[in-house]
């Protein structure tokens, strides 16, 4: 027998296995399919360590770690939203909300409330932990964006004004080098003409 | 201009983006297709820190998170070994050691030597921290098998006698709530006609 703690445990495990077929606009780096969620946050989790000499030192990196592994959890139930589809955007946070407390339920009650805590702090975006984390997560497609070509962004005529808009909270709050990196990138894209 | 030693961080981010197309032989819960390398990863960063409160205190679950994000990672070069495959597992190390090598001197090297060391502490799994990241690398896929009524087990006629081989560390060090499981899993397995 296990026990009922631990069963729960497992059931969320299982559960959260279907974001590994949600997939996002983003493909992956040699362009032969969109890349899903579960891959996208592993991407995000080594980011989180890998780059974390760029920003303030009393940045909870762990806390960021588990932040952007579950971040996309919600996306279950709600479905993956387009970052450029203004239209899906508008009943994102309902359908999210509806979603968290639906998936974080099958958890033992004081972790189901940890994870939708972690969950919560990131989409608000206040603390440094949740601003870091929404940067590597606008960091990540760029990136994979610009190995595909344009990938996503081409095949959606997204403009640069788009993307800087995107962008915008490591623009604002992010260090030189993401910035740096960001106008590279951007530049670069329109340079080869993958985007306007 | 993006500085030197983010470009190095960046070619390495894209060079490991590789693993998404690394297929197991463990498939997903809805057994559609296999399981790559970075959803594995995910999921086990995931299990890390939502079963910490299984094992000491004193573990640093933050390095188990990265040891479990970054393990598989040498097999972008070395290529996935069934872990009932004997004849593959002959060169296995050497094939790794070989493919850590190539894979960590991407990074600036302070950071490479990091990730290396990392690697090669999960692959010695002498320190508690790597012990515990090498129960949840086995009780992953168990679940998933488990979940796919015998999976990659049934496929390829693996034994009992064999998964509990696989899983010798957790039962032999490893708490009672993981030892209780792998053995319902097991039995159940048998019992449903999975796996002998």
């Amino acid at each position: 027998m296990i026990n009922e703690r631990l069963k729960k445990q497992m059931d969320f495990l299982l559960e959260i296995d279907k974001v590994k077929n949600i997939f996002r606009m983003t493909y992956v780096g040699d362009k032969s399919r969109h890349e899903n969620d579960a891959e996208h946050s592993w991407h995000l989790g080594i980011m989180a360590f890998m780059l974390s000499e760029y920003v303030d030192k009393d940045i909870d990196v762990n806390k960021v770690m588990k932040m952007v592994l579950i971040h996309d959890l919600i996306e279950i139930y709600a479905g993956d939203t387009f970052a450029f589809d203004e239209k899906a955007l508008v009943d994102k946070s309902e359908r999210e909300e509806k979603s968290a407390c639906k998936l974080f339920s099958l958890l033992p009650e004081d972790q189901g409330e940890e994870f939708k805590s972690l969950w919560e702090e990131f989409e608000l975006c206040e603390t440094k932990e949740a601003e870091y984390a929404s940067m590597l997560d606008r960091l990540q497609p760029l990136l994979l964006n610009y190995m595909t070509e344009g990938g996503s962004w081409k095949e959606h005529n997204i403009s640069k004004e788009k993307i800087y808009k995107r962008n915008e909270i490591t623009l604002k709050k992010g260090p030189k080098e993401f910035v740096d990196l960001i106008n590279y990138v951007v530049d670069d894209c329109v340079e080869k003409g993958y985007i306007k």
